[in-house]
């Protein structure tokens, strides 16, 4: 057996998330990338990935693992995939390693960027790719709450319901803003990260950025442990799994 | 009546162009921008555009002007519209002019950008909005080769068939290639352009790049005036109108 490490971007837009859906909601990528693996190999392969990214979720890097008994050379693959993959979806680098790689398991931290689009009037070729606020936004207030979610911390208020977790404790490694307007991005890493956690995260600053809420709230609602207090789940058009550290 | 020039953007892949179609090619952005009009006035509007686009084609600046008996105050017009357009066109803008302005004649200058994505796989983000090659190109020889164009020339060897047109003469004000890894953009800015024009002269462009043709050959084939020496038409998606100055 091969054993490969494989690097992907994909537009989420058209997908009903990662990860193949015990009902039908629509494709999901890692339909998609089976069945091109499929075609190219006679195997059938299940792969595993990084992040299990949600419907309408986009990645510049994400990573899945699998195993195959094919002999095409660790370095082809991007090439050999692309030629039966989806234009939405790109393999960008492979590489074989050993046995026990496993894409989640080993990987020790994973970066996403959300955008926000604050213009005016939104960009028509982002409106896919960003969340569209045209009111204000208070870019200092929404510094000051985000650094005091760095380090570890039991991030239960910024969990949606839905996957059976234990352990709440995860460590954001770095969170920025960064602006280049009319644009704001955030960056978070962290170890780990919660259902829908980046998208609580963010739905909750912006509440902070429209001055519904104060910046000191923000510590708050991490203390107080109960999804209730936090703010909205932003959209996901925003969201992107940027790349995965191992 | 009331004479307005208002500015929009619009993502061109939905569209069979700018321009209304005698027979049946699919929604034109002019058809959708009337529709909406339509429906905000009850009146029946007839807009002209600075520039035709085609299938595909985009535009982050495209003007048009109207008429309309309608009391929205011009600055108002931008939300009006954007309340009934789709999705993917927005108005950016709008003014009161005089009922001499004219979106297509007043105009004195157009810019054209073209994009073409040359890294090693297309960037899912963008393959809507990109010329994707793969080979690498000697952006050198291609900017020895645009800079002969600037001027006002006859540009009849990078004029599709198609559109009735006398005069060939334009004058191209400035032209010029811009890289951003993994990208390059050309921009080219004239008092006018023929039909395909820009995307004929970054196909010949590109075979220059690519080594099939020498930098020195655009003279030759400028001077020709015969379309058939000049090189491919480029992909329409690549393409976008950014502003129109008057």
């Amino acid at each position: 057996m091969r054993y490969l490490k494989i690097t992907l971007a994909y537009d989420g837009t058209e997908y009903a998330g990662w990860q193949v859906q015990p009902r039908e909601h629509g494709p999901t990528v890692q339909q998609k990338v089976e069945e091109a693996l499929a075609r190219l190999t006679g195997e059938e392969i299940r792969v595993i990935a990084a992040g299990r990214t949600d419907a309408g979720v986009h990645a510049r890097g994400q990573v899945i693992s699998l195993a195959t008994a094919s002999r095409i050379p660790g370095e082809r693959w991007p090439w050999a995939l692309n030629s039966v993959l989806p234009p939405d979806i790109v393999a960008l680098k492979a590489e074989e390693v050993g046995p026990d790689f496993h894409a989640r398991y080993s990987a020790r931290s994973k970066t996403y960027r959300y955008t926000i689009d604050n213009g005016a009037f939104p960009d028509v070729f982002l409106r896919r790719y960003a969340w569209h606020i045209r009111q204000p936004l208070d870019v200092d207030a929404m510094e000051e709450a985000a650094a005091c979610l760095k380090g570890r911390h039991d991030f239960r208020a910024f969990a949606a319901a839905g996957r059976p977790v234990k352990n709440f404790q995860r460590e954001i490694k770095d969170i920025r803003w960064t602006r280049r307007e009319p644009f704001l991005y955030l960056e978070i890493t962290a170890d780990g990260f919660l259902y829908h956690m980046v998208r609580i995260i963010v739905g909750t600053l912006v509440e902070i950025g429209l001055g519904r809420r104060e910046p000191r709230d923000m510590e708050r609602i991490l203390a107080g442990r109960r999804r209730e207090e936090a703010g909205p789940t932003a959209p996901p058009q925003g969201l992107c799994l940027e790349r995965v550290e191992y």
